[in-house]
């Protein structure tokens, strides 16, 4: 998806930004880097940018799966400039301004259903500047004009999807899914900001995600026992992605109330026994 | 998925080889038409082929969903030339030759599982020749070097295969699938072929689809009633493809051998009525 006629802007506050640069470079655009935390580990999300001339999108990441950050708003962007997000962490985690957005692309399997699908939102007239001559899975404006039918669907994973958009409903709506989020992270950032220490945040508080909590402890060995302590306690997936080690707590729609509140006692528990 | 500094050839009997052309002009490479039965009304299988100077690789589509056609051997092709399949609706409905392939694809959603996955087999010292630099969902060789799993994959669908790949173990192999879909295709051809034209199969009978038979009858009219009168009897999906009229039934593996013999009778008792 690139506007025609204009150099694309991309913003990597996030890791997976990473790939969007890469994939936009492969069709021959230049890409300028308006924002990155990168040099401090990706610890916070950029508050200004730098726009390249004449962009044709700026694009982020609002949640970094990898590094624990999030965006808490929806970012102002220059008059004119297409904002185009990958919101596929966080997507149906909050209500979002979506006219904020020309477009947003979401992964299904965070939570809104099972992996093989990913979820598109792009306005009409920013898909109407879409390159064409792009191969025909990666062209909106095909997928668009044929119903999301060019191809055939994945029958299943869109029922199912289907299915999840009304237990949001049922749960209350994205108002009430987003203040579930806000205690279940709660529970375990207070864990984390109450240990003096031992359990440590990577990410500056007020960019911290509600999806992905992140933390390190003084050594890798006491994070290896913590994460088989964990496994034995029946709580999996609580260790950090592979490419930055450390320990991940994952708190996606899906998590009940009480599975973030007891990680979190098991957390204080095992600080007692091992601080 | 194109050879460095080769020209692809693409074969194209069959209907599906027309994206795969239109595809393969989008990254840049000419294209050579080495073989079509357009000008039949894609009727038949063409018997020979006039590959291009040095082609990058001879592509063939070996079942054609619309009219009905099927590849019933592997072809020969000159040494060297690679010969790429997209068999989407007729994998794992026979045994096949596998060495003669370089490369075969096929989507999920006939015979090995539910829409949302593509198998894709390929030669190691084929896919070392693949063109780098596309876009990385189209790479072969990211896919390849992560394991599938450069993407999240869709792991319910990929489960699903699973279970369909036990269940055609046990129901003896290839070699005995084959035979039930030469049973189940023998009743409805029969019923054609014994209907003094009252059925008319659009495909000459040697290149006839073991998956998907096609056939007209007199008038549209008496066809819409024949389709109406099925549905009735239970029998769906019978109307052919939106883009060609006429009758289709498919009749890929998952069918059993009772809905086969109930369609011929069917229509046999149909023809009593109207002829």
């Amino acid at each position: 998806m690139h506007r025609k006629e204009r150099s694309p802007t991309i913003s990597t506050p996030a890791y997976g930004a990473k790939k969007a640069i890469a994939e936009a470079k492969k069709i021959g655009k230049p890409v300028h880097l308006a924002a990155s935390s990168e040099d401090k580990s990706f610890s916070f999300i950029p508050k200004t940018h730098q726009l390249s001339d004449n962009p044709a999108y700026l694009h982020i990441t609002t949640n970094n799966t990898i590094y624990g950050t999030e965006w808490h708003h929806d970012p102002e962007v220059e008059a004119g400039v297409p904002l185009i997000a990958d919101m596929s962490s966080n997507f149906m985690s909050k209500p979002i301004d979506i006219q904020k957005y020309s477009m947003i692309y979401a992964g299904a399997q965070k939570n809104v259903g099972p992996s093989g699908a990913v979820v598109v939102i792009i306005k009409k007239d920013f898909l109407a500047t879409a390159q064409s001559g792009l191969p025909s899975m990666l062209d909106y404006q095909i997928h668009a004009k044929n119903g999301s039918m060019y191809n055939t669907p994945p029958c299943w994973t869109i029922y199912m999807i289907g299915l999840v958009m009304k237990w949001v409903e049922e749960m209350g709506g994205l108002e009430k899914i987003a203040i579930n989020n806000q205690v279940k992270a709660k529970y375990i950032y207070d864990a984390i900001d109450e240990s003096n220490g031992f359990y440590k945040g990577t990410v500056v508080p007020e960019d911290r995600s509600l999806m992905n909590i992140t933390f390190r402890m003084a050594t890798e060995e006491l994070e290896a026992l913590f994460i088989s302590e964990a496994k034995k306690a029946g709580m999996i997936g609580l260790k950090g992605h592979r490419d930055v080690g450390g320990c991940r707590a994952s708190t996606y729609n899906s998590l009940p109330l009480p599975a973030a509140h007891a990680l979190a006692e098991f957390m204080k528990d095992f600080m007692v026994k091992h601080a």
